[in-house]
């Protein structure tokens, strides 16, 4: 029995290689992974002297051989390739233990095109897709975390085909990975990440119970490995849409630097939101928006939700909860609600991933786009269009009104007051329909309008919506503008007195 | 000057090979390419006779070769490296053309899993690996397509290194393509679809002028070729939105078997639709539900668009028309205008795809899913639970109710009547919220409710609903059923002699 190490990442092979060969297979080696077996005694040959021909071109070419691609990949049910082999002085190999040069760290540490492409590994792939098209015959081993389970597998005498197989499918992810990151690099370098192909892939992190729907199969993957890693799971199981609307509260809760801000959503858009002074009381605010809505919604907290809050929290259903982190009395408080769900990610505040990128699904492919981010600068520079000014609390409710209109289904229109949703009309295809039902849930609420401030995430066609908020005791719109009929909605806004600032900057979101 | 030519697509090989040979290039080639070569009377050598090693196991070792990977890899500016060539007798290969056995077409045609594996080409990927790592020095080249831009470049003295570093990055494209189908179908095979890795890859169809909003790059992608062969620009250019739009309206244009549908959309949902006995009349219905949304909306027409429904449509200013066709005479009617876009992707109906899978960017990754659909049954097999039974209208009207609402972002309360759509309330946190508003803009639109039916995507919570509904007249109620107080629903629609019917199968769409 023969089986071929050849590693980039040496983790735990010389304990691997041990065991192989105390199992009693003989190891050919390359290059630095040789090296390291000799240096801890265990027997191994180069796979220069097996197969007569050196290591070539500063080790660019080194298994790309006959009698390597043909030990790996023949027959073995095969009596003419069987022949053949012996005629040629073949061995079989029977695993093939390989990883890949470290492509994308390199990357990652380097902008020296050169070193970049000098770790574009090309003997790898060719014998772990030779091993993996022959794994009738073959074991392929791509990484060290699968070392145990091989071994495992290899001292019980269950090497199996279908053990096989699965090795087979992780040897094709793993070449399809590698090879998906060098294009996608590629294009990222030379045509501003929009090739004329490009490659989405993911690793999943859990099955979800279902998808969208009972009846639909449904995943998460991931990127990289923030919700293996960093999301955790304190309660329950979050099912496919939970992580959508997981997604929106926590993008919403943590747009506001390091505030206490709390965030409250359903079907992916946000029925309530504050920040006060601490957690608590930015928690209270949030439900006052739209209680009814927020009856099994998802709550993104930016900190660590204490006993207090629980307690709080726990007057009403609340379905998801996710923050920063959650003391163990706070734990506690909810241990009797069955349904509910506890996820964590950060220290102090929430942790979340900034994505560059962005995608949707159509039939038949799929948009893809530079994700979407205000800046700063965007509310800080908006322009004043109106005669009045906004005032500082003002200014402070215009932006968290307007990061909110950002981060809600167009088209929308948000109400802030006292740093607090009181408002808000999403996901409509008429803007002032929006208004209109925004307007009517707060008066069905008792929630008085007066001295509010209005976002929109995209610019009023016409004067209806100013006119409306101003009825409505609006005292300042942020809006990006641009509409031919700016000139009306400023007027609008100068007749009822209301600061209007105009950024310029679309945020259409669907 | 050496090529190595090595093809599973033998198009324009022969005229190729001719043509380099013209130039002076020295052809290596092996089984088939060589053997229509040399039937064409093109000198060509035996990949080999050069190597002096065998074809080895049925083809399954050719190239995988010293001499072969040392020719493609080794520097030309690297002195060493050409003394270690010279010493080894390897010639340097300066084009590589390689494409690979089709292994998705072969998938396609059997089901035979060993024909399946046997074409997974493993040659191949490495000697366009190689040949790409090193396009500092070597051409590849991966399509028949490719053929005429690599001549003219070869003529014109213009291979230069950005040439080949365009053709490298189709090159890693190319090989990342290929593995990830084979990881994705071997999950398709083994793991339901949800292996532990996912690829998405597309295709650009195009640039769009920028993403969701304007200061964001974007593009559309495809998974096969339907927007390159299939859909049709027959005016202007469609925005990433509009694609998105297109998307929703189309879905439901096409929901109705072979009807003369017409859906209009509005950021992704739908504001109009009506399916009467001809286009015309379907599109005058359908603009009647929300004609302040429909302005600048996106049209699904299920049919082709002649001149008397062009001069209607071009009443008002709609954006996008998508239809199967129209004829020379409508595109006339559109002539002067300048901002609206036509598409065609039909013969007599439009044709779109349906792709098994769905999926949602979320930060750090996304949410897969298996696609969501409608089956006839579902809507036959709907379980009468009140007292009072729908009419065969009424039945007519449920149906196109419930597809709608499938296609609409929850939650969703969707009203029909005729088989027109004359109210809607969608995307928002509360469905109770979603019913008012949809009411209160019937009312507005002086539309009467009036004999319409109800359909919602999933269950109602409480009563609440059927009780408005039954304040604005509707008849009958398809939803999914399923709440805890599905009784007191039940009891409402009861009281006021509604035909309530169950599906118990949810259509959340986000």
């Amino acid at each position: 029995m023969q089986a071929l190490l050849s590693v980039s990442d040496k983790e735990d092979i010389v304990d691997f290689a041990k065991t192989l060969h105390s199992l009693g297979y003989e190891i050919l080696s390359t290059g630095g992974t040789l090296k390291i077996l000799l240096e801890n005694s265990i027997p191994a040959t180069d796979v220069s002297t097996y197969t007569q021909s050196p290591e070539l071109f500063d080790g660019r070419v080194k298994t790309l051989h006959p009698k390597i691609h043909g030990g790996i990949l023949h027959r073995r049910n095969n009596s003419e390739d069987i022949k053949t082999a012996k005629n040629h002085n073949i061995r079989a190999i029977d695993i093939v233990c390989v990883n890949l040069y470290p492509f994308k760290a390199t990357t990652q540490k380097t902008k020296n095109f050169e070193e970049i492409i000098e770790n574009i590994d090309i003997g790898g792939p060719s014998m772990i897709r030779a091993a993996a098209k022959n794994f009738q015959d073959v074991l392929v081993i791509t990484k060290p975390e699968d070392y145990p389970l091989v071994i495992n597998k290899l001292k019980n005498n269950a090497n199996t085909l279908e053990f096989r197989q699965e090795m087979m499918i992780k040897a094709f992810e793993h070449t399809a990975e590698y090879d998906c990151f060098i294009a996608n690099y590629m294009n990222g370098v030379f045509h501003q990440g929009m090739g004329e192909k490009v490659f989405i892939s993911g690793s999943k992190v859990s099955q979800t119970r279902y998808g969208e729907n009972p009846h639909q199969k449904g995943a998460l993957y991931e990127f990289e490995d923030f919700y293996k890693n960093t999301f955790q799971t304190i309660k329950g199981e979050a099912s496919f849409n939970n992580f959508t609307d997981i997604n929106s509260a926590v993008k919403i809760a943590t747009s506001f630097e390091n505030s206490p801000a709390v965030c409250i959503v359903k079907h992916g858009n946000p029925c309530g939101f504050a920040i006060k002074e601490n957690l608590l009381e930015s928690y209270k605010q949030a439900l006052k928006c739209d209680p009814v809505s927020s009856y099994g919604g998802v709550v993104a907290v930016n900190g660590v939700i204490d006993e207090p809050l629980a307690k709080e929290i726990n007057q009403t259903f609340i379905e998801v909860l996710v923050a920063a982190d959650i003391t163990p009395q706070a734990l506690k408080v909810f241990e009797n609600k069955k349904r509910m769900k506890i996820f964590a990610c950060g220290g102090a505040k929430l942790q979340f991933p900034t994505d560059k990128i962005d995608f949707k699904h159509i039939e038949g492919g799929f948009v893809y786009q530079q994700a979407d981010f205000i800046t700063e600068e965007e509310i800080k520079n908006a322009k004043l269009v109106s005669n009045t000014k906004a005032t500082q609390k003002e200014h402070n409710d215009l932006k968290i009104a307007y990061k909110i209109s950002a981060l809600t289904k167009s088209n929308c229109v948000v109400y802030v007051k006292d740093s607090t949703l009181i408002a808000i009309g999403m996901g409509m295809t008429s803007r002032v329909d929006a208004a209109k039902a925004a307007l009517a849930k707060a008066n069905d609420m008792g929630l008085s309008t007066q001295g509010a401030v209005l976002a929109s995430e995209a610019f009023f066609p016409f004067r209806d919506s100013v006119d409306m908020a101003a009825a409505a005791g609006i005292r300042a719109i942020i809006q990006p503008g641009g509409s031919i009929r700016d000139e009306e909605v400023i007027q609008s806004a100068n007749e009822h007195n209301i600061a209007l600032y105009f950024t310029g900057i679309r945020h259409f979101l669907h």
